[in-house]
């Protein structure tokens, strides 16, 4: 019944008359002084963020907190219509699918975009050949049958116009690195292979963002799933104030069993 | 199969060329100017929030971040160990505890105060007599059975210092107003009448200077979720770089089944 | 840093070379010996079922296993189609809507009739005065506002054809007991004061053999959460080979849009 | 804002006076005579099991029903902890663990099993190769650095007393095939290279019987995910009678915190 190994956690720990979270005291250094944009980056960091990191890391957080009525948000106000006294696990069945499809491709992308770039020092190589790595990228995820992520968008063309604005604030305060560099020119190698006109979107300029600011790939998704997190709740108030789901429910369940039914 | 209700959004819409999110154009007005805590204001409220009210704002959702190995944390850990390629899963099974024990106690205390307060022309009215009021509302939790929310600690003896922290945000940023009033006085009557110093802990604060913002009370709830959903990221990553959930399941499996196991 | 109090478990528990549950050996009493449904009742009362009973119960459990595109087979599409590699988590999702509106109406009525049943040691009352029980429940919720759970429904009319059915089988294995009469005359006596044809629905007939079969109304719940995920799974299954969440999402979308969009 | 495509299900539909499921009417042709488990192989398959596939079925499903105290347990009584209202949200929490560490390692054996089996007229080839087609998936599971699945057991040794079980009972009911032969040969021949002995665990048996009762690996998980659902609803109730959750995330904040604090 012996303990085998060490369980430890330097996330937060408290006394009596104080609660330590990052090496921070929360009462003295951070409520009231850090916003939660900037909490969350010390949650994900282990430091507060620049003034300049803060802008960038709040704008790819901000840009992913609400995309309307997505699977999330139906599975939330879905939830919400049946067990209205459990808004948290309206929110959590919400989150649950922010998985490969979605919130994936955000992670592939930065994952790509890392495992791609050589590393000197610590930092990117400056002498990288940006556009022999895009081909890289583009003839592995070719040879393995997958797609390229992070290009591409089926309703916003010819551009996801929060592509080219997120990568003008990155400028803007000095994160115009290599790999949005990388990201965009695997976008161009992509479109030219496939004939088509395929520029980073959303989520490929959150992903290439978020190399900049050097957040490892591993917890890209997470920032898709703390800010969705925000936009669920807001879903969870508008079904509670003006419901759709069982209109939802009721319509499709309609459809989906029209075939069962003998013509009026 | 005729649609019997209109089903409408008013939240986020968005055209090749756009997205809009609760009127802002999110690539004009949203991103690189609105902070993540700010987006969480204007999901909940319809409105960006005005600088004073940001800072106390995210004072109160900053709070609620991280405390540690709560239960849901503990969550969290378990099911990344057990499913390490769904993170989104991970986090949303962490929220599902956050019910009416922990943070329903802060809703909790947001409703009894809103419920308790004489309003006049939409604003608490300045005649209200809080020494009465809190009086009525600990009547009628202990007639009821119920305890009062938002009072005491089982840790953090004599006082929770986050309240008096963020009862000093508020006044500094022009908060202070009847609901803290309130609050304070239902822990100070509920500590005489059980004989006991009873101060108002953190999850009392949040919920009166919530009602200071005007926050209706069916919300409070989602703050505590959104804001719990970034400090489980933050589990997660520790859990993925140093985990603890097998050793603590291997523990607690061995304690509590010690008892069909002979004496060595 | 002592453990102040025991932990326990009573449920299961292994050695090298054996697995006991509820105090029977895995591999010789109940592999290959006891069914998925007489299984639930061992975990849910310490026991395994008689014949009868296992009859009565397998047929409660499995009028709740599929109810076809409900909320919650809904969330589980919507979640499977984002993260087709959790299909656990989007299992886990679909059952966090069972809550108040749904499945607690059964686990409301299952409670309403155990309160007022009148028991000698351990058994209801053979005296007991059924009209008049069912008037007190009837008249306890009127004057509380709410609804009586388990009469009623929105489609199947004039009578929901698994209260019958569930009742025959019910009578054939010896459990056409008090709670039963309770619970039709309950609906019976709400039919009478609302002027409406309001019969006893699957929700209330499960309850009441619930009920009869001795299952706390605290679990009864249970009974539902527990079958849904077997019909859930299903939904995962049909979701892959066939699916409608994508369109379902395209669909509502663009209806609760429409208001923002210019007439064509 | 045409629809675009056809949403459609074949699993259950209804009319004012019948529910049919899977082209079987509930009433009359599945309450009182068809099995909880017998119901789970209608869901998976579409079509009732004959008595011999009802027995074999209903075996790998109860074998994974309760595990005791495993982290999915821990997730469940942890969430019923903190939001006692919402046994349907801890239920669902823990199912969200069942991921490809638990759970997935019986669905990897299955595919492996299946993708290797060659197939004449939809039936296993009865001249294969057993001994080779497990040479081959060992191979291609080395290179790939992959570890075999369904094979040893960190607490079952020398053997998981489940897999000799389930084998039997399979043999017994005429399910002795090539998969059940495949998955031995798989173990011994990994055993053979690994210089261990790596018997077939209840994991490996449950799929080797699975692919013999003709179900496609991809729904494999799906009985996990569906008998567990029954064992955690167990786990709520032992919860909420004698719970543990509580004292158990006290123990596990003390012991990860303790570094934090100075030697009494």
């Amino acid at each position: 019944m012996a303990k085998r190994k060490t369980m430890r956690t330097d996330i937060a720990w408290s006394t009596t008359d104080s609660i330590t979270v990052k090496g921070l005291d929360v009462c003295r250094d951070i409520l009231g002084k850090v916003s939660l944009g900037d909490m969350a980056f010390l949650e994900l960091t282990d430091r507060l963020p620049t003034p300049r990191e803060s802008i960038v890391f709040n704008a790819i957080a901000v840009c992913l907190v609400e995309h309307g009525l997505t699977p999330s948000a139906l599975v939330t106000r879905l939830t919400i219509s049946g067990a209205p006294e459990a808004m948290q696990a309206a929110v959590g069945a919400g989150l649950c699918g922010l998985g490969s499809v979605f919130v994936g491709s955000m992670e592939d992308a930065a994952r790509l975009l890392q495992q791609a770039m050589p590393m000197v020092d610590g930092r990117p190589d400056p002498q990288a050949d940006i556009a022999a790595l895009a081909g890289g990228i583009v003839d592995r995820q070719m040879a393995a049958g997958a797609s390229v992520p992070g290009i591409g968008h089926h309703i916003h063309k010819p551009v996801d116009p929060r592509a080219p604005a997120l990568f003008a604030i990155a400028r803007e305060h000095g994160f115009d690195g290599p790999y949005i560099a990388l990201m965009n020119a695997v976008a161009a190698e992509a479109g030219r292979r496939l004939g088509k006109n395929l520029p980073c979107n959303a989520t490929g300029a959150i992903a290439a963002v978020a190399c900049e600011l050097g957040l490892p790939w591993e917890i890209v998704r997470g920032i898709g799933v703390m800010a969705r997190a925000i936009g669920l709740v807001a879903h969870v108030l508008e079904e509670l104030r003006n419901p759709l789901a069982r209109e939802m429910k009721t319509l499709v369940e309609e459809m989906a069993t029209a075939h069962f039914r003998p013509a009026a």
